[in-house]
């Protein structure tokens, strides 16, 4: 693959995360049984990604953040015995109301793709 | 939904489909046995997508432009008897090689969402 090949195939790895990054971080705190911080979502997703994750562990913080800050989700901090407090995440209720609909257009996005690829074959 | 909430939608939409939308094009000229100009593309999209293509038909064309600049895509122009000249695109070599890691890195993307999303059943 030349250096041009190799640069537009991590662009568009960059753009395919953007979207799915904040929906599975969503998701991850709708499922838990109790307020997380981001060590331990990085950690859940590493279980879930067989593989891999496509997603590093760096960019996780700013979108958490971000999703704190808009109200999708609450956020308390923590003192660690092992080290600088831990902010812990829990998802809100409109946090709620949102992953309904990220759910809704990443299934519909998701079998569009599907279907466009699937031509190749068909 | 309150405003926030739409405005938060919109650009989870906005930036799922930056990734997909270019998986979607370069798919579809690699399926085609003729060059395709922009609103055949964009026609083909529509019978593929049940419940209306996720993406607007003016959007498609920066992509296919930026595409055919680097080398994706080839392009000639011909002219119309019903308008102005139209630009037919095909896929190159290059295209192809990009098309499928891309369509490899779909999989495992669209595997792991899906993966992340089905404990909330599971």
């Amino acid at each position: 693959m030349t250096e041009n090949e190799s640069a537009i195939v991590r662009k568009f790895r960059k753009e395919l995360n953007s979207g799915t990054v904040s929906l599975v971080l969503l998701a991850t705190l709708d499922q838990a049984t109790a307020p997380l911080y981001g060590y331990q979502i990085a950690k859940q997703l590493e279980e879930k990604a067989e593989g891999g994750v496509p997603v590093k562990q760096g960019t996780l913080y700013p979108i958490l953040r971000s999703m704190n800050d808009n109200g999708l989700l609450g956020s308390s901090v923590e003192p660690s015995v092992s080290g600088p407090p831990r902010k812990y995440y829990t998802i809100t209720e409109q946090g709620r109301e949102v992953l309904a609909t990220w759910k809704s257009e990443w299934m519909s996005t998701r079998d569009f793709v599907d279907a466009v690829l699937k031509g190749d074959i068909g």
